[in-house]
Formats: structure tokens, sequence, C-alpha cells
């Protein structure tokens, strides 16, 4: 089964097409200049990635020419759109309401809709996406999956702030989580290298992308994850500074600062690049540490640190760990990240197997801790679109 | 020696006459109305304590109180003032300036005032209350004991947050704890009952009273704490929230509350109190999930939950753990509380006795972990004076 995933932001459209039952991805690609001018989702070096850098006024200018590349050139994903069976889509916010993947109807957009005050950057846009779908791709099933629905088991004592409560209650001020979809993904896939059920492990699973999120997922079920009412929270990232002293917002406001100017500085100027001045870039970062730069050096021990301080976190939350699942840019790639994040260790029973974490395997799953240590290390490719197209393919096969 | 320690803030003065040789406390009491009609601090059930109730205009005039009372009645706490021999004060902080306690000059003054900005309810009334010593207590050596001194020794990677670097510089913006004096007496007197040196430990301190701070004392040094840039970082307390996601902060400021506002719900509105609807102390909370009140239930969660966050970055921060120390209210008596935090730990070898964990023995160090236990729990009663008394004749002494 073909499944066309759609992960669309204000200003950018991604898409993958998948063959389901491989899976294999068959085509992907990226419209970066959705309604603006300039760039602002930072495509990777994939080679497989087809990029539009051209400027479509709306997501469904983009989406009709991303139908008409799926189908051109000579050697095209598929001869005719007919090919295509369903369409499954990253929705960012699915708030208290949706815990698992839905079939799309007129009630799930509504609901949708209804829930972008806490998403507007992403909601309206995935929206936008789905209406488009209904008129370029008529008739063809189309699946919601949730970036904050794997994080809906979370109890109410690690999903509540300890805030007033009606407060909480009245504006919806709760842990939501975000990048559940590559949490579920790299936790089913950890369990299935070691040969075991997710449902008899307890493994922490690290996203450390441009954004970076960890969570604990206990027997198979998210009991915890470290970004929380929205995705500023928890761990330190590229350009956010995740979790800091709420004291130090007011501070900075009765500093004369605005709250716009405080969310633009903890969103866009802080994190790696905001403490080493240099980049977000974890492997700007790296160089210029290896050149001497303390202030680089400073930015990798604090990543490093935030790493530790989850990872801690989840191992008394769990009662312990079996394994730690790393994805994403820094998570799959970032040898020295991950040696410092396990460094000194073995008294816990973690123990980073320091040639085989040297070692670059692009793209496949692999174990690397130690044969003979208790908690296995894994790296498992980031596989948030497979994770959609299964789910999808799930749901409309069940129709 | 007998040292008059004294702990002020903008309404109130406490203060608790040592003779640090015992140690042993000759009298102790709290003037709770100064410069204001009510009283703003509540004072414990402590009969030793001598409540003066009465208004008092400023901390010259509480103090002169205090000292009549030191020396009025048919037992007075000292025959005359000149049995007094030195003034511990606690400051409340020391910013980057003050890593250890200090014999108190016109330059220590003139810095404690330049640190005003960032403890404006705390350092102002320290100095008027050095001031009034100088007045009413002429010619007694005075020495100065910062709350943040002990977390002076976090490294860079601990005490910076992830925030523009040269923003945080400019505006003194990092991690500066509190509670560090009851944190270091409660290290050592672990320690001490342990029959170990301080220096062969790691050792995790929860400070849990209506302010609620942790530390990670790996052999002797704080290698990280929960409060941050101020009080109201960190664990869950008996009014505050500690950590959020800093974004619920601009969040509610573009819903139209102040600073103020926030600063007020997060500072005196939040944690236990906030959750519970019902009150900010444990005791409250106790008998109202007894009854089977749900969201007194849910603060005890969320509580525990708080505490294990800590306890886990700590064991991991530290590569382990082999004591784990509680203090202060809460810390001391709170069984229930003890109960919820350590339950199921068994894996990580921290092993409650629930028979020792019941027992009340009042105002005596304890062990309460099981014999057995890898990691040893115990209970310490706080001692903050007798650590600025200690601190205060060792400088002293070496005139």
């Amino acid at each position: 089964m073909n499944i066309l995933v759609i992960n669309a932001s204000s200003s950018s459209l991604k898409y993958q097409l998948i063959d389901a039952d491989g899976p294999v991805t068959l085509a992907k690609g990226l419209c970066e200049r959705v309604g603006c001018d300039e760039p602002c989702v930072k495509h990777g070096a994939d080679t497989l990635e087809r990029i539009f850098d051209q400027r479509f006024d709306d997501h469904e200018e983009a989406l009709g020419a991303v139908l008409a590349e799926l189908t051109a050139g000579e050697k095209p994903a598929v001869a005719s759109l007919d090919e295509i069976d369903a369409i499954g889509h990253r929705v960012l916010h699915g708030g208290d309401v949706f815990s698992k993947s839905v079939l799309i109807d007129d009630d799930v957009i509504a609901k949708i809709d209804g829930l972008s005050e806490l998403a507007p950057l992403h909601n309206p846009p995935a929206l936008a996406c789905i209406d488009a779908c209904k008129k370029l791709l008529p008739g063809l099933p189309q699946v919601a999956v949730f970036d904050t629905a794997f994080f809906q088991t979370l109890p109410p004592s690690t999903h509540m702030y300890p805030l007033p409560y009606e407060l909480a209650k009245e504006h919806r001020i709760r842990k939501y989580g975000a990048h559940g979809t590559s949490h579920r993904y790299i936790a089913q896939r950890c369990a299935a290298l070691l040969g075991q059920h997710v449902e008899d492990l307890k493994i922490v699973t690290c996203h450390l992308g441009n954004g970076c999120s960890m969570a604990a997922v206990d027997h198979g079920i998210a009991v915890d994850t470290s970004m929380g009412f929205t995705p500023l929270d928890g761990l330190m990232m590229g350009t956010r500074c995740g979790s800091i002293d709420p004291a130090i917002v007011t501070y900075l406001i009765k500093a004369g600062y605005s709250a716009d100017e405080v969310e633009d500085i903890m969103n866009r100027q802080s994190g790696l690049l905001g403490i080493s001045g240099i980049s977000n870039d974890v492997r700007d970062i790296t160089e210029a540490a290896s050149k001497g730069d303390a202030r680089a050096s400073l930015a990798y021990d604090m990543y490093a640190h935030s790493i530790r301080k989850y990872l801690g976190q989840y191992i008394v939350e769990m009662a312990g760990v079996d394994a730690i699942v790393l994805t994403a840019g820094v998570g799959e790639n970032a040898e020295i990240i991950r040696r410092r994040v396990f460094a000194g260790l073995q008294p816990l029973g973690i123990i980073l197997d320091q040639e085989k974490n040297r070692t670059h395997n692009n793209g496949h799953e692999r174990i690397i801790s130690r044969d003979d240590s208790p908690v296995k290390i894994i790296v498992i490719p980031a596989g948030e679109e497979y994770m959609i197209a299964a789910d999808t393919q799930e749901i409309v096969s069940a129709l």
C-alpha cells in the first residue's frame, strides 16, 4: 500500500511517498518556501530529497507541484496518482483529545481546528494540507497521526504542572510532549533489534535533532517526556533553551523585554547557538571545540549535561533501564556527544563501546554499547514517516 | 563561644543564641512584624521559640527587644550582653562574589549591597541587621554566612543556563542555588553519622520545608542543586511551582496577566496549595488525602514525583549515590512523602525500612533505610544555625 506522508509547517511542506509493505521510501522532498520568500526550514544533506526552492503561494499550490513531480520524469515514483492509496498527515497537536491516530472526517477536522490555539504555527497548515488533498486527491482516505498522542498515557502526576489547578484547567496548561511518533517508532525498533517485546522493556528514548526530547517508555507505555506544554521545555536544543528557572522570564520582562522578545530569545537565540555564539549545529560546535573554542566546549558540556539529567530522571521513574535509544541528526551521528553523555556511567551498568560508537554506519540500526553492558545503547535512524505510514495502513486496511 | 545567629527577612528577624562549643542553643525566637502590621512569617510549634508578636518599626528596634529579652527574667539566656562573643548573619545572596563565609567589614557590606538587586527582599534587611548590631553590640565581630556560597563550586556546565551568553552575563543570570548552609550541614552530619568522611561519599541532600531544594554533594563538593537563578526553580514546594515550561510564563502574559501577577501565581498560589486547593502544608494535605480528597492525593503524587526527578538526575550526575539525606519540616516528619519518594527503588539499591520510617524520633539524627540497603537514607534535623555558629566561631577564633 502506497502512502503519501505529509508534514506541514506554516512555511513548508515535507512529504514522503512510502510503500508501507516494505516499508520502503519511493520518493521524498521538501517545499521550503510556502507563503514566504525565504526558506525557513533547513534541509539535510539527504541525497534522496527533492528540494523545491521556488515560492508557493499556499500549501495547495505546493502539494500540486509535489504530485506533478511524483509522476514526472523518466523514472517517476508512481506511474499515476491512482497508485497512491492513502494519505497520512503529521499533526503536531492532538491536545488531550487524540490519544491515537484517526481517520480524518469533518469531526476530526473540527477538533484539530479547535486545538490550533495550542499550536498556531502547525495545526492550521496541517488542516490546509488536508483540505488540499481533498481537492487534488479526491476520495482518498486520510489519516491524522498526532505528535502528542503517544504521551497521552502520562499519568496526571507527571503531565500536570504544579500551578493553580483551575488556572491550568482553564488555559489547558499541561504537559503534552512532542516528537511522540518518533519516540514510539524507536522504542518499537529497539525492541525488535533486541529480539524482545517492547512490553518487556524499560526504554529511555532520545530524539536529538534540531529539536530535542527524551521519553521514558515503561513496558511499552510512555510514562514521561521532556517536552512540556510547548516544545520549548526540557532539553537544551540547537536554538532553544529548554527548561530554565521560570523566574528568568519575568525578570527579563521586568528588565524591559516584551513577552514576544523573550519568546524569541528562548526559542531562536538560545541553546547551542546562544552559548557558543557560533551555530546551532552540533557539527559546527564540534569543529570549533576541537580548535579550542571555550564557549563551544561549554555548549557541548551543557548539552550533554542536559541529556544526562533526563536520563537520570527516567531511570528513577522506571526504577531501572534496559535500553537507551538515540535517533535524529545528533543522536545518530554525534559520536562525541554520545561519549560525553555516557561517560563514567559504568557503575550504573551503562557502558558505551568506544569502537562501535566511533564507527559510522549510516542509516542502519545498531547497538553501540559493549557486549557486557547490562544496559543496551542503540542508534535507530529516524523513521517517524514509517510510523505514520504504518498507522495509516492499519487504519485504512480496517475500513 | 556564644554566637548570636541572625536571620532577617524584609518583615521579620529570627535569632538563635548558640554556644558553639556544644553546640547548644541557649535561646531562640522570632520577631514576626518588623515594619509591617501583619505577620508574614509562619512560625513553627517549637516550644523553645520566643515569639515577639508586637510591631517593630525596623530591624534595629526588633534587635533591641531581642537583646533585652536575652538578659531578662529569672533565667536569662546570658547574664549580660558581654557574654555574647560574636554575631553570625545568614545572608541570602552572595552572588558569584562569596564562595565562603567571611568576616564583615566595609568592603563586604558594599559587596552585599551590590548584590541586593538579586535578592531585594533579603539582602537589604541583612544589612540593616548588621548595622543594628554595630550600634547595639559595638565592637563585636560579625560574620556573613551566605545561602548561596556552598553552590559556588558548581561547574559552568551546571550553573549556566543555555540562554544567549552575553545576555546571561549582562544580567548575571546563572544558577546560584539557595539553602546552601543547610545542605552543607546535613552532608557533614550524614558523614559523621555513618562514621565516614564527607570526602568519601556521594550524597543527595534534600531540604524539604516550605521552600524545597535538593543538591548533589560529590565527595564533599556541591556539583548541582535544584534551585536556580532564584529560589522559585526546581522542586514543587508549598506554594511555589518550581520548574515549569518557561513558555507557560509568556503564554500567561499574552493571555493578559502582568509579570507581577505571574510571579505571584508561581510563588504564592502554586505548589501543594495550587494543586490541592487546600493548603501549602503537607500535614493538611495528608489529612485530606486520607479522607479521599482526589486533588490532595494528586498534590502528594506530584510532590513525590518532583523529588524523584532530582534524585535521578543526581544519581546519574555522580554515577551513583551512597546516601540520601532529608531535613526540614517535611523531610524530617512526613513519613508518607518519604514512602512515596522511595517506593519501588529497590532495583537501584535504595531500600526504605518501613518500620524505621514510621517511627518518630523528634530531633534526632537517624538512619531509616533497611540495614541491607546499599544506599543509606538518613534524616537529619535542620541545623543551619549551628553551621552559621560554627563558621562564625572558626573565623572569629582565627582573628
